[in-house]
């Protein structure tokens, strides 16, 4: 096992909370279970170190009239007195003070909910808050809150950046006490689904749902399951083909259907609880129905009724487009792809069937639109797919705050109804799902602090706990995470918050301008390429020349691509003047002297962003020197040095998108900075 | 072992010698050796495969005067009364007919000669020619005439385009019939030194020199000894240290040079006829005498001296250049690398070192200046470096004779003396040198056909007998080899010399314009990528921008570099008028709208040339379509395989290329072709 760190559970000292040593020194409970075990295990890990004094007592109760301490308890209708019209259903609880027996309740319906409440709790304490103050009912806005492993058993994982699997090892299954840990930690953050395998499912984890290895399976998923997370399995769709059982994998034949009856059997007589599976079919040469001439709603069904009666769920990934397109064809326009195929089938899929949908209609770009397949499918279970992992986005080298760009698109008003922002849309609100939520390609490895960068931990603490509330905003929720971190110095809070606050939009700044996208070094997605992709197979181009750059995507004159949208949205694209101008190259072909509404040419602005982008960069780093003196010099240094990569690829990416458009557009730069 | 086929070895009966079949049926000499009994052997197979009949018998006679035959002697005065001023030396042979005894008579000064009187006696006959009419004295023009493998101990080969390697698999040495097949190959071509592992000695090559392999080695030395052939070996410059022996491989450390002294003395007691070491130093992270602040000098007589004593000779490459420049560097200029790092030390070196000096500046594109060290250096071995692997010219999926760029290479004059073309420099005849010749990185591996393309043996052959004979044209080689592989079908001959004729000038026509070079896909170096390097730390730029493109390296504006050649050159260089116009954007930054003497303006040559090229291959198409009757169905099909990639691949490079500079310059293209 690799050495980890603690990551937000790195819990510290609070001094305004140092008065309750006493008053919480006894755990009270008539559950149990294996959540609740873990909950009470946490609080007498959190108590000690947030409040200080002894490790807790704990006393179980049944029934009891217990006072002075804490107690776990079933939500009733004693609890309910104290909120009228709360209901904590499967997954929320109620924290409050019972003032009488100085006890702090934390009640819920379910053990899942007591574990979330107790997080909850802990936050609280390391805010400062003190238990008599607290006075919390909460139920998390997203149903699923799924985290998907690019992780390969070789121990490799697809786009990570944060070492190798702590999964696999050399195709075997490692479970040890990083396992346990990272259960704790996904809990802490309200995560409740986790797929362990790559979407790309190779030959070794096609045999994850054979005997060979569903056992280990089983081992993790019992972990998981302790901290109230399902375990899911990505699987090869032709898997009765490579298994050597069946020559095909057609969805309506009858050997294929029984294939996956017998197969989904057996996994549920190992994994009772098992969540169910996670499918990339016909996407970037997957195998998937549409080799044999159906549709993506019969190769999903399939699947699901085999499963559906144990209560497992298939999801079923919508990156599905041609990834074999001729640089010389202006017509096909992968933008279009995932609408396209799936907005037929809308109503097709059955109910424990969810659509797992990219926040884009391309490949989690630092800019993209929101996908029209949200406000397109009205019938159709949809989960919200963003990347933690910042492939496109820095490689955990740049500091890239997300939860700024996932919350633009959560608060997107798609217009299919009235409910029709994206939150509402994959919370249930909007058409009463309940196979809803997001899910999200995480950025965990085995490095010593999971997630390479130390800052890029607050993507993945980011991610659950905006699934858990949408409302928090990005500035709750990083300055939160800071505190958990680097501990509940305001200085050490605000120089860190103004380093990753706007990360997003510096990031964006030194690199691909306007929504236009890639522009990256082909495969590895790290460091500028303009023409990278441009003359490549992958339906990404920019068709830069000498008068302009930008894809039209209008029904006018375009691919069409903005008529996808409900309206306003399709109007607004529609045209250049009307288009938000983040998003102007992605949707218009423009003229490098075309005046934004600053008053400044798309030219200019190219060359202003990327001269921005690296002084903020330079900005970072002097925050981050300024604080030296506070924090740990191990954390320091890994960071430092990470500032100075990106330093160095921002004015790489300054100098190779400056110096491309200063010699195919022949606009000087009005200010005579350096261009070469 | 993998099939393998019999090339240009494949003789087939010509009519016009068949009169022969008794006049020939016994071989008589009194020599001995293994050369001989490789002479007699290849008569022995290819006069009945020739002229028909059985096999000759072979008669020791010593003294004998023997009467109707093949007599193969030494060189003496009887021989030299029918050729007064010929003086065979090492390696040269006379061959005529005996009209009194009716003897055809092969005599040489030694075995070698022998060895290719016979091999060239074949070629007369494959020709048509009888025997009485023979009468040719021939030594080779090239002292050295050098094979170098890039082969690994793995098995790949980099660069290699023809499978993998036939002298490794897996860390391991392979010795069988293939390894005797092919030593016959070389000598029927007269290669005499052949280096058989890479330049890029990698951890296990490190090891050939030692006893863990080197008795291995030695039986492939042996097999090439009886082939007339000496063996080479690639060393790595840090071998004592990556042994663990030395903690430095300074040249001039006692121990390092201790070390050396060991090991090559040992290697002379296993292969007393060992030819000597290839070294890659300083050189894309190779380690070399630099790292210790010695010259190259240093570095190279040190090894030389330890070998001295034996008479082995050290092959020290001249590719030494900055790989890790920046690309917003404009005053680095690779091209300028390889003189200004070896011009001091000319008359440094000692008599046994040779410099290997690649024919151009850069890397073996499809057009480049000759090195300016040919003119530079006087004082110094030299062996002229040319690529037989297709690295940048099509890898073998594309057909590109090559004998007619080296042709031009050779013909170049330095002005450096009287005898100042590089074919003279290289020969030896302008300074005296014995040392010195041709070297080439091999396109050979474990295919069938031992060259992947069919058509790319004819750039193996053909180096072979360039420098054997550098006087016979690119046509007459090309020609040979046809009749050789093809049989003496003048409708073959005439069909297939047109597809390989001027496919250099296809391949350009279709690639980079006008000597600039790259535009390729890095790493893999195959098909186009206009920017592939443009960004990259390789020193290989084109600088394209809406006005323009090129390198400015005159002396006046630019790097310099036109000032590392004599006058006349210089001079012409320095300017674009004077440049010649194959090289006009090598040397010099030029507007799309100049007009070239054509008339035509470089934007619209760009354009033009890129459709020629694919027409010219639709044309070599149509060619081998026409002669698929006449061709064997395995060998047809694979070229036309071939064929249709190349078409692919030159529609691609067309597109991209024209696409690029439609875009960047916004000229059309006069006659309105198809431009994406």
């Amino acid at each position: 096992m690799t050495k980890f760190e603690k990551c937000w559970l790195n819990y510290s000292l609070v001094s305004e909370v140092s008065g309750w040593k006493d008053k919480l020194s006894c755990i009270f409970t008539n559950l149990d279970g294996k959540c609740i075990e873990n909950a009470v295990k946490e609080l007498r890990v959190a108590i000690p170190e947030i409040i200080g004094g002894n490790t807790p007592g704990m006393c179980i109760c049944a029934p009891c009239v217990p006072s002075e301490g804490i107690v776990l308890k079933k939500y009733d209708k004693e609890d309910a007195e104290y909120y009228d019209d709360f209901c904590p259903g499967d997954e929320g609880y109620a924290i409050y003070y019972k003032t009488d027996k100085s006890l702090l309740v934390i009640a819920a319906d379910t053990d899942r909910g007591i574990l979330y409440g107790v997080f909850a709790f802990i936050r609280q304490l390391q805010k400062g808050i003190t238990p008599d103050k607290m006075k919390i009912a909460e139920s998390p806005k997203m149903p699923f809150r799924m985290i998907d492993h690019w992780d390969n058993m070789y121990g490799d994982i697809e786009r990570g950046y944060s070492g190798n699997s702590f999964f696999y090892e050399n195709y075997r299954i490692i479970i040890d006490d990083r396992t346990v840990f990272y259960a704790r930690m996904m809990a802490s953050i309200g995560i409740n689904a986790i797929a362990i395998n790559n979407v790309n499912v190779h030959q070794t984890e096609t045999l994850l749902i054979t005997d060979k290895y569903l056992y280990e399976v089983k081992r993790i998923n019992d972990i998981f399951a302790s901290y109230g997370i399902k375990l899911y399995l990505s699987v090869n769709y032709a898997a009765p083909v490579e298994m050597g059982d069946v020559d095909v994998s057609d969805p309506l034949d009858e050997r294929v259907i029984k294939w996956w009856e017998k197969t989904s059997k057996h996994i549920y007589d190992v994994i009772p609880n098992f969540g169910g599976y996670l499918v990339k079919a016909d996407s970037e040469g997957r195998p998937g129905p549409f080799t044999y001439g159906r549709t993506h709603a019969d190769g999903a069904n399939m699947l699901a009724r085999q499963i559906a009666p144990y209560g497992g769920n298939v999801v079923w990934r919508c990156f599905v487009y041609n990834c074999r397109q001729d640089w010389r064809d202006h017509k096909t326009d992968r933008a279009r792809a995932a609408y396209d195929n799936f907005i037929g089938l809308d109503g097709e899929f059955d109910d424990n069937v969810v659509l797992q949908i990219k926040n884009g209609p391309m490949d989690f770009q630092i800019r993209e639109p929101v996908s029209p397949l949200f406000g397109g499918l009205k019938k159709t279970n949809m989960f919200l797919e963003v990347q933690i992992a910042q492939e496109y986005t820095g490689q955990q080298r740049h500091i890239c705050y997300l939860v700024p760009m996932w919350k633009e698109i959560l608060e997107f008003n798609t217009y299919a109804s009235e409910n029709g922002l994206v939150k509402d849309i994959v919370s249930g609100k909007a058409y009463g799902n309940t196979l809803c939520g997001l899910a999200a390609v995480t950025n965990t490895g085995n490095d010593a602090n999971w997630t390479g960068h130390d800052m890029a931990a607050v993507n993945l603490y980011g991610y659950g706990r905006m699934c858990f509330d949408t409302e928090l905003s990005a500035e709750e929720i990083g300055r939160e995470w800071i505190r958990a971190t680097f501990g509940n110095d305001i200085e050490i809070n605000d120089a860190i918050y103004s380093m990753i606050g706007t990360s997003w939009h510096t990031y964006e700044n030194y690199s691909s301008p306007l929504g236009i996208g890639w522009m990256v070094n082909p495969a590895g997605h790290y460091g500028p390429n303009v023409d990278g992709y441009e003359y490549d197979r992958w339906g990404t181009y920019h068709r830069s020349d000498c008068k302009g750059l930008g894809i039209d995507r209008s029904v006018a004159t375009g691919t069409g691509y903005a008529g996808q949208y409900n309206e306003p949205w399709s109007s607004l694209y529609e045209r250049p003047e009307t288009t938000p101008e983040e998003l102007l190259l992605f949707f218009h072909h423009m003229d490098y002297t075309y005046k934004l509404s600053s008053g400044k040419t798309i030219i200019q602005h190219i060359y202003d962003t990327h001269f921005k982008g690296v002084e903020e960069v330079e900005t970072m780093i002097n925050t981050w020197n300024s604080i030296k003196e506070k924090i740990d010099p191990n954390v320091f240094n890994r960071v430092a040095d990470r500032l100075n990569i990106q330093l160095e690829s921002a004015i790489d990416w300054r100098d190779r998108v400056n110096t491309y458009y200063l010699r195919m557009s022949g606009i000087a730069d009005e200010k005579g900075r350096t261009i070469y």
